[in-house]
């Protein structure tokens, strides 16, 4: 965490020193790394026909109260607003931790029939936890800057299970388009979101061994629209409560992507969210200086004019080893120096950020060949980070060992498991954090003995000890 | 007021039942109405070099306390956060009003030496206002969720004054754009933005004949970096407080846009920001509808290609009358019908939204043609607009006339004024809103003696009587 904090704020991606625990601030840089990451999740929810809205912040109690079980989740770990100026509020109002309570009283109004059916929105905004426990930026906020919330209406329940699973295929093709690994759990009854039927994570690890949850996606049943009424008239003319879904993701996703693909020197940020991906150093000699300058320049234009974000280094107080320095902690991934050399021989050098790497190509290839170097680094961080997610991943058998081997520093263990609540339950009593268990199809073979019954296992359970 | 409200509910731009008082939503084609109208205002600023951030909602007491004005501005209609969970916080947490404060913490880091300045970083972000009075719908809300609040820190007392101009250059570029009309008035004394040293605000006129604030630019010389000890140091190696600027315009725009361009039938959207800039309705006779069909494809694809934003309502359960008032009411700018006789000839007919004016196109001139349609819808909107905004301004000599016109339904009256700020006051005891004063080379003439002591008059004020 002392290397994240540090990293991102030299970066300039991300500013822990508000004076409010557990709010950030996203200076202009990282504005932009957040503004493309979350554009290719934009793209991915209208791809799939889902609509972005824009829904209040403020929840009052008697709504948040409608669904038992959400509330009893959230009432503890909400922000109350209590007064409007010196004036005490009739009904207090809270932050919205997530927004169910909210869309379903305008679902209400915007479902009528059938051919309302489906309702796929979402909106991209701040949310609210009262967290106790140890805050960390971006990870564990009071102030979740970047919640994208999807929230769906079906007919049946069937269509809504079909609309998990879209949002399954989504949040994988999201983490994928950034190089992050992960696995799928189905999560365990007792930890399920709060007002759902069943509930879905994507966790990854950190390179400190810890798991993070970068997404969640849930059937929620018939529990809301009966909560809040929102029924549909069906074709043969009766009525019926709709059946929702949700699923979120936050910039978690980006803190991430920042923690697995950073190295010792800091940030190393994918290519196809860097705000920068080519950054032009000129190396100027001494009588050279007009030269190296101008060439800078066409090296600069030439990428620009093939749709590169490329930025040019041309300051004059610092020297060439100290714009290395700065832009390798911004983590752009290319690095294209021009020196007198390159000028004479209308070359560039060019150097990856990930690998350190570089090489040389004429200037009238160049515009190909960034592309082609660009591609090979997404492919690098990618593959590198899934080498090491599965590293930290292990099939054991037996519940001490699994403990034992999780302590010393592992991701994730896998057990075999009967398939019985009662056994995942003594496994969370043994000082275990239990993930969830793989999606069926998940290509997992579910061979061996339950861990706790030692009878035929049908399943596994994914568990782990030091856990975001 | 009520047309607006069913105006762009009907429209599917803006829902006002949700149940909090004075918060509305944005469902999905009123979002993207927002997005477009909010990418304008970041092109205008992006081009002249603001960069956008994202700062934290919440200001702890202690925080908005240290600019005393600012506070005593504020304290009053400020929301706040008593309570996380069942616990009560050691310091209550305001939701931004406005997010000087907040920057100015951040500033404070930011900003170290010369070549830090000027410095000029803006937001677009949800705040929260406790109103009292009445709420309306995108007008007078309790969360203004579109708050585009720009924040600037400068070397010089003169610099900032440069940057108050470029605000207002801005603004007026972005007004223009959505053929809004304005007048800009430097604000009396006693109703500048608290903090300010002074404060500029551009004002239009509402078809009901009330002045409606759309947009405000606000000096605050060292007010806020004395509070908030925010200095650089100067190439003479001294300290020197910074300069600091604000300014702030939010969804009113889109209200403003919203209730000068529609008319009885509803909601008619300038084209540039429209959504959708055009619908195609084929009109199917029997016998001719597979004809048909195919030619408005051929149509929608035509236009499509040429890059408009362009659907087709191909529904079977509604007549072509239903289709037309339907996106009649959503503001479409223009309407492609398509009937036997079009697919004969390879013609298109084409219906104004603004106008109702139909003419007929060939399909191989129809992209350039729609093009010159929109120009001209976009053009009459605005000169329309700007021409009743021009009648509901008049100048008037004396102080009962200038009452007695304005409570006839006049917008905004223009009296000479001596430029003193006592016969100012005099005139808003007198039951007039004192809106401000022309800038110095808004080419109004200060000719005549003022209202109230007959001195000769140095400016004029502009004076209202129904206000937002």
């Amino acid at each position: 965490m002392e290397w994240f904090h540090e990293a991102t704020l030299t970066a300039g991606i991300y500013d822990y020193r508000y004076t409010v625990k557990g709010c950030g601030v996203w200076p202009p840089y990282g504005f932009k790394l957040r503004q493309n990451v979350l554009n290719i999740l934009r793209r991915l929810l209208d791809e799939a026909g889902h609509e972005e809205c824009l829904f209040p912040l403020l929840i009052p109690k008697s709504l948040l109260d409608k669904e038992k079980v959400h509330i009893k989740g959230f009432e503890s770990e909400v922000f109350w607003v209590t007064h409007g100026g010196t004036t005490e509020l009739d009904e207090k109002l809270a932050l919205r931790p997530t927004s169910e309570t909210v869309v379903m009283q305008m679902f209400k109004f915007w479902i009528h029939d059938y051919t309302d059916l489906p309702k796929k929105v979402y909106q991209i905004v701040n949310t609210f936890r009262y967290e106790t426990k140890a805050t960390h930026p971006m990870i564990r906020v009071r102030e979740v800057t970047s919640f994208k919330e999807a929230h769906t209406a079906h007919a049946t329940y069937e269509e809504a299970e079909k609309q998990v699973e879209e949002g399954i295929r989504i949040y994988k093709a999201f983490f994928d388009e950034l190089g992050i690994p992960y696995v799928i759990s189905r999560r365990p009854e007792w930890d399920k979101f709060a007002g759902a039927l069943y509930s879905v994570s994507f966790e990854t690890i950190t390179p400190d061994g810890r798991t993070l949850q970068i997404g969640t996606v849930h059937h929620l049943g018939q529990n809301f629209s009966k909560a809040f009424d929102v029924t549909y008239l069906k074709p043969d003319g009766s009525h019926e409560y709709v059946y929702t879904t949700s699923y979120g993701v936050s910039e978690r996703v980006i803190a991430a992507l920042i923690s697995l693909h950073g190295d010792e020197r800091g940030v190393v940020l994918p290519p196809n969210v860097a705000p920068i991906q080519v950054v032009v150093v000129p190396i100027p000699y001494k009588g050279k200086e007009k030269e190296v300058e101008l060439y800078s320049r066409e090296v600069l234009e030439t990428l620009k004019g093939s749709g590169y974000r490329v930025t040019i280094d041309d300051r004059q107080d610092v020297t060439p080893g100290g714009k290395f320095y700065y832009w390798e902690r911004k983590g752009v991934p290319l690095r294209a120096e021009v020196g007198p050399i390159d000028v004479e021989k209308k070359m560039v050098t060019l150097a990856r950020r990930d690998t350190f790497e570089r090489s040389t190509c004429s200037l009238d290839k160049l515009a190909n060949y960034v592309g082609e170097l660009l591609s090979e680094v997404m492919k690098n961080l990618k593959e590198r980070a899934w080498k090491r997610f599965k590293e930290r991943i292990r099939r054991i058998n037996t519940l001490n060992e699994a403990l034992k081997t999780l302590k010393e520093g592992l991701g994730i263990v896998v057990v075999p498991w009967c398939g019985s609540l009662e056994c995942a339950l003594k496994v969370d009593s043994a000082g275990l954090k239990v993930l969830g268990s793989p999606l069926k199809g998940g290509g997992e073979d579910d061979v061996g003995n339950c861990v706790i019954c030692n009878k035929e296992a049908k399943s596994s359970l994914r568990l782990a000890y030091r856990t975001f």
